[in-house]
């Protein structure tokens, strides 16, 4: 079996390139060092091997079934997740005194990339919990921090984020489901929800649902949601499990891929308990009324980030084996070949088959450097000095987090695609993961807020809405790199300047776009807007790659100089043509008519 | 149930601007006429409709299964192949001496693109009996055309094509299968095969597989290859059915799509059978010994047409399904909508929805018409009144065939992809067939020759083998259309300039190609030489249909010039960085070493 991940990259990126142990400077991170960052990073690459990865394929052929009452799993699934919850991994990033380690996020996140390269259907059950657990200690009181969270960390609850209705998903503010206030202080929650990963399954003794609802004296819109605890099972003052809540599914649904994750329609207060001897499903308020929605968005940047980082990975997995299946299979020859009946050569030797793997390689690591530099920046956040630092750092990653979601989500799809290709025909059978990754990566672009979402987010909200200010500092970060790049001279002296010239011309593009005042066509192509951004950002953690490669020498840094070579010489000159589309304007998909369809 | 193909476009295509009907002033086609066309055109869309469209899902997910002996298929598909037969529709265009329709190709493409928009897995049986019977109609006795091609065209016989064997798939040089001559001038084959579609099952009487192999004497690599024909059961003088012919089957391929269509791992000569008391399958040789690689490109290069519009369909019935959903799903409001509990608006009046539908339909009627314009090639080749008509149809079918094959390969996928994407979250589950459209569509880029494959065709074979003449005359027929559409004035104008301009660069890149003179610097980039290339054909295809659309008034009219300015605004600039990449003779892929991965 080949490796799932590429642990040399990673010890690059995080200690070569971000130097991660000069965050142990900061307080919030003095216990840990580059000796225990290798030894969990080891860990994790030996859990999710050993643990993950084998029912990779099974998790894909014997996805869930519900039968109508409980929904079954294979029980690898759950085993995998006891390791991974035994291992401490629940808790990487949350603060030591709730029992957690206390992590750079950067070194969580490389440590969880192991496990969505492994296995991102069991995996997402982990993350599913451990957001939902970060979320309550952000706002929920240190009683339901104590009832919930902890049980959470310590693999005995799971968690779900139960927001989207059947007819509102990308539109939240639609949501019906209702939560009447009861004597006791509690809720009742009333409603079907839709697309809830993990909704419900036997592993554990729980599952805490983080659900949107709407109180009765609800304000219209986004504005009137208000977030509730309701668990499976009512828990105990003293943590036992109690009686059964109402809620119950009315279905389960069935994807593409990502299969091992179960995905469900459930139904609150339906009838089918009476916890208390009432009607409705059991809800405990989280935070202040109505302040649901932007609770979510809060633990929704993470996710996307998750996301990003999860499209990377399962790219990045697919990349590896289609490598490891290039050096070994022979078919053809050169094409200057005399000999026909001469030895046929690896494929690998093939320049189209070269072509497909460096086009993987130079995507795949460049996401990969773009996740880490996010998580980076959220410990920049978390242990920043001084205000002035925090908005810094929260500017940067309010106009890269949809870029880190919808980049990887993109271009991971076209890198599993080459991966499949390198195979040829064995790529389109189930013989080999390949066309599962691809089946698996179909999904980024749509959960957590599709590619579209992502795309007015970064325009009109995260650039246009703020003035221009988050594009201006990350012009200014790109700006620090083009100039240390410039002093080495050769190579990466000329990729600075195609970047220089790329950002600058993405800036002048915005002022335009900003110029035309009509909300309509400044946000018409914001699609394009945002994969041109990525392209350029893309290219940005290519040349952070090259300076941190500088001069040193051997296959590994060849290679990074040959990915950063492709990326600059094939991928940033496709901007130019999205920046031309941008800058005139164009009004062809707004002008479009449902007639002419 | 939405519509699987769009009969309005057809008729545009074939009437309003490929003027079909003006073939029957040649000879060939002088008994058909429009009259005759719709009411076949209308046929078809009904039999594709009611007997192949409603098993498309059940054909997915009861895929065929090997019990060791035989491959059961759902009943569904030899009924739907009856029903096809029936109709007479396997000998479209077949000469009317043999029991054919002799239409026009162009029209009988038509006629399948409904077949292969409702159920590409169902359909393939059909064409590859179709494909093979042309192939024994174009280099088999007398006797071999009766025993086995009226049979086919009755549908009683399905036919193969038996290439590929598990250590050459694009390498088809590297065949080992043998082929002994016996005494009574038949031979008989030993060899395992691989990637056979329609290898085994139990429709109809008979199989008849073709089947490449080295005879004793023959020369290494691709010139030393026959072709036989191979029944899986002997064929008695009278045509009974004999003795069952000694092919088996090692296993099936399970695939990530198209799975209605069994795919095979035969075995010819394994011993399971001894026909006529002796070993080997017996074969029958097409032709001239060792001339087999050569009758099988001359079918391959149909077959590619047919692969192309395959992936066309399957993107068109994808479009028009999330078109469909598009119009009538609620979701959100308008950006500048003021008030939050409003009514949601069908989703297809979101700009980024519009973007991703008209997107669908500049991608699949543009390929639909290259399709339909290489079938009007090939009638104008069959029926050509003088060799030169003859020998210029044919180079520009030689450099339009593996563009016509590739583009819907690749730009299908991307449209299938943002089928899904329309859907969002319903897009990613079973319930909806745009999941199983896009699983279907990725097959393309990979069977009758991958794309890398296409790409080493059309530059090294077709336009640099040939010293440039291809790509003029290519290029000689778009200065017609550009020269017409000059005339109309506004938009058409603007295009004309722009797709002249296109043309004129990718000409100068290729003589910069031509100019490099090493084989291996000159084919580095093929595959961004054929992706280039292909866009510039598809602009020229929209071109053309502006030209025929003209002053036409009307949602259909404006629809297509919707599709035209989207192509020319959004599309046909993508080719500059391209055409630059090549122009700078990029050696990045061709320097990367293996040791750098």
């Amino acid at each position: 079996m080949s490796t799932i991940l590429s642990a040399r990259d990673l010890e690059f990126l995080l200690f070569e390139w971000l130097h991660v142990e000069d965050l142990s400077a900061r307080p919030r991170f003095a216990e840990h060092d580059r000796e225990s960052y290798d030894a969990l990073l080891g860990l994790c690459e030996e859990i999710a091997t050993e643990h993950f990865a084998p029912h990779y394929r099974k998790s894909d052929t014997e996805e869930p079934v519900f039968d109508g009452e409980k929904v079954r799993l294979i029980p690898e699934i759950e085993s995998a997740l006891q390791k991974f919850a035994q291992a401490d991994l629940m808790g990487l990033t949350i603060d030591e005194e709730h029992g957690g380690l206390q992590l750079p996020h950067v070194v969580a996140s490389a440590c969880m990339a192991w496990f969505t390269a492994a296995n991102i259907g069991t995996a997402a059950y982990s993350f599913l919990t451990v957001a939902n657990a970060g979320l309550l200690l952000a706002h929920g009181t240190p009683e339901q921090v104590e009832r919930y969270v902890q049980p959470m960390l310590e693999g005995r609850f799971f968690g779900t984020m139960t927001l989207s209705e059947p007819h509102a998903g990308s539109s939240l503010g639609d949501v019906t489901t209702r939560a009447v206030p009861a004597d006791d202080g509690t809720h009742r929650i009333f409603g079907s929800k839709m697309w809830i990963s993990g909704g419900d399954h036997e592993m554990g003794d729980n599952i805490v649902h983080l659900v949107l609802a709407k109180l009765p004296d609800a304000p219209a819109g986004s504005r009137g949601i208000s977030l509730f605890i309701v668990p499976k099972h009512l828990v105990g003052e003293d943590g036992s499990i109690g009686e059964r809540n109402d809620v119950v599914l009315a279905g389960i649904n069935h994807k593409l891929g990502s299969r091992g994750t179960v995905n469900t329609a459930p139904v609150f207060g339906s009838g089918a308990f009476t916890p208390g001897g009432a009607a409705g499903a059991v809800g405990y308020l989280v935070g202040e009324a109505h302040k649901g929605l932007s609770y979510m968005f809060h633990m929704m940047n993470a996710a996307r980030l998750g996301v990003g980082m999860s499209a990377t990975t399962t790219a990045y997995t697919a990349y590896l084996k289609s490598l490891d299946y290039a050096r070994t299979r022979p078919q053809g020859r050169a094409l200057t070949a005399a000999d026909p009946a001469g030895p046929q050569v690896p494929i690998i030797q093939h320049a189209d088959v070269r072509r497909m793997l460096l086009a993987q390689k130079s995507y795949v690591e460049g996401a990969l450097a773009l996740n880490l530099y996010c998580s980076r920046l959220l410990d920049e956040q978390a242990s920043a000095e001084d205000d002035a630092e925090r908005l810094a750092t929260g500017q940067l990653l309010d106009v890269l987090t949809p870029i880190a979601k919808s980049w990887p989500s993109q271009w991971g799809q076209e890198s599993c695609s080459l991966a499949i290709q390198v195979l040829g025909g064995s790529g389109y059978t189930r013989d080999h993961d390949l066309e599962a990754h691809w089946r698996d990566q179909r999904l980024n672009p749509i959960h957590e807020g599709t590619h579209g979402i992502q795309a007015l987010d970064l325009l009109g909200r995260k650039i246009l809405g703020g003035g221009g200010a988050a594009l201006m500092a990350l012009a200014g970060r790109i700006e620090q790199t083009v100039a240390r790049a410039s002093e080495l001279g050769g190579e990466p002296t000329a990729y600075a300047d195609a970047l220089k010239a790329a950002v600058d011309r993405l800036g002048e593009v915005t002022m335009g776009l900003a110029g035309l005042g009509d909300p309509d066509r400044m946000l018409a192509n914001a699609t394009v807007y945002l994969e041109a951004a990525g392209h350029v950002v893309i290219a940005w953690m290519w040349l952070e790659q090259l300076v941190a490669v500088g001069e040193r020498t051997g296959d590994f840094y060849d290679g990074k100089r040959a990915a950063a070579r492709y990326f600059f010489r094939w991928e940033l000159p496709k901007v130019a043509p999205q920046l031309d589309l941008l800058a005139s304007g164009d009004t062809t998909t707004l002008e479009m008519r449902e007639d002419w369809f």
